[in-house]
């Protein structure tokens, strides 16, 4: 235990991922990571010298992910518009000693034209807001309403900013709820950002999807690939095997390297 | 054995669905149904004394089934705009002694509003065609082609076809090859008809999906329901049991009689 690791207080917990080969400090009761972010971070992939954006980075589980696969980004910036979880981002990066590649950017996705210039990233990862405002009554000054739901920005807003951020023919990485979905493509087509891999996500056989994966590249044609599908947990109401692999595993989906 | 069921020529065979309940005469060479139809059909609930139309409706195959389910249906109208295949469809009625409900319409879809005033339909089926003209070189004249590809109309003609026949709330169903399927959700969407439910079918386990079965509503609101996925194929190559009672089973899908 160095002193960083120790230097989290009793509001906060540390959780680890990779047999203990990340670790995260979280508020206890603020806005934790969950599922939908391993889901996410496994679904990427990553070819060397590429630079990546996380829009929305939440205490930077993704890029603390992507750094410690290895692929060797050349660059990866989460920005993340909650001061709180920004900082509990930064130090999360520092506490895994990823200042390089990793950068904490806090501010508003919607004034990155201000601190990038367009089509200055290879990769855009997004694990958005999931919620309309209008879906259920909300405290729209809290750090999970915020996280959950469009009170900041709109899918339709974020979609935009990778869409500026991304160079031609980069590509988007998002999980959106699925029965969102059909809004999802419509606006990434929108955007000019044309999926080409879809992947749904079911808790189990027998059940309908909860998430959807998808892959969609700036300027891309039509044509999409639906893959097979993902099962979170089996019959017996465990972790499938490839579910267990995105928590315990840092050398899944190292696509880039393979190729 | 009657007359009618005699009465096809060595260039046509003669198949059965049902246990032979439903004989389906078509060309040997010509444009035959196949098993998406099948699939489609399976997808399909009706509700009793509800107006059905299917646009392209080949040899008739949805009609025969739908009428054969007996969900009771007041009238289910069959759309094909080739000659040739609209004669077989009316043959294959008069064979199966479905004059109640089913009415084949000889014509194009693009003409429908001359035929049927707004608002008429409680319920579109379509299988349409699948590809766009620029996919691979054609014979714009033949049979299969223009079920097969959009020589005639494409899928935003169909659905705009379906939005002008549809009764505010009534819905459509359609089968579309998998990797065109943000083509048609954004179709659907752009012609008020939402997504409410879909089911990719996988040839089998372990594999991407070929198709997308989608039931959509004109003017619903947004959310879709992702249904679990649908496998032709056991991994022992045979037909798994959902895909055979496809074929064997006239009971399936009588959605509309259990509520």
């Amino acid at each position: 235990m160095n002193g960083l690791v120790s230097s989290f207080t009793p509001k906060e917990t540390m959780d680890s991922l990779f047999r203990g080969e990340i670790k995260i400090v979280q508020e206890r009761d603020g806005y934790r990571f969950s599922i939908d972010a391993l889901l996410l971070a496994g679904f990427v992939w990553l070819i060397r010298g590429e630079r990546v954006i996380d829009l929305g980075t939440g205490v930077g589980i993704i890029p603390l992910i992507l750094g410690k696969r290895g692929e060797g980004a050349r660059e990866i910036v989460g920005v993340e518009i909650q001061e709180d979880l920004a900082e509990l981002a930064k130090r999360n990066v520092l506490l895994n000693r990823f200042e390089d590649p990793i950068t904490i950017h806090h501010g508003d996705i919607r004034g990155l034209n201000d601190t990038f210039p367009p089509s200055s990233f290879d990769v855009v990862v997004t694990n958005p807001p999931y919620y309309r405002v209008s879906d259920g009554r909300i405290n729209p000054h809290s750090q999970k309403a915020i996280a959950r739901h469009e009170v900041k920005c709109t899918i339709d807003d974020t979609l935009r900013v990778a869409r500026y951020l991304l160079k031609e023919g980069g590509r988007i990485f998002v999980i959106f709820p699925a029965y969102r979905s059909i809004t999802l493509f419509n606006n990434l087509r929108g955007a000019a950002l044309e999926p080409k891999r879809l992947r749904w996500v079911h808790s189990r056989e027998g059940e309908g999807a909860k998430f959807v994966l998808v892959e969609a590249y700036k300027g891309g044609g039509e044509g999409v690939e639906i893959l097979t599908p993902f099962f979170i947990y089996t019959d017996g109401g465990i972790y499938t095997q490839e579910m267990e692999k995105l928590y315990s595993d840092a050398t899944i989906n190292r696509k880039g390297e393979q190729q």
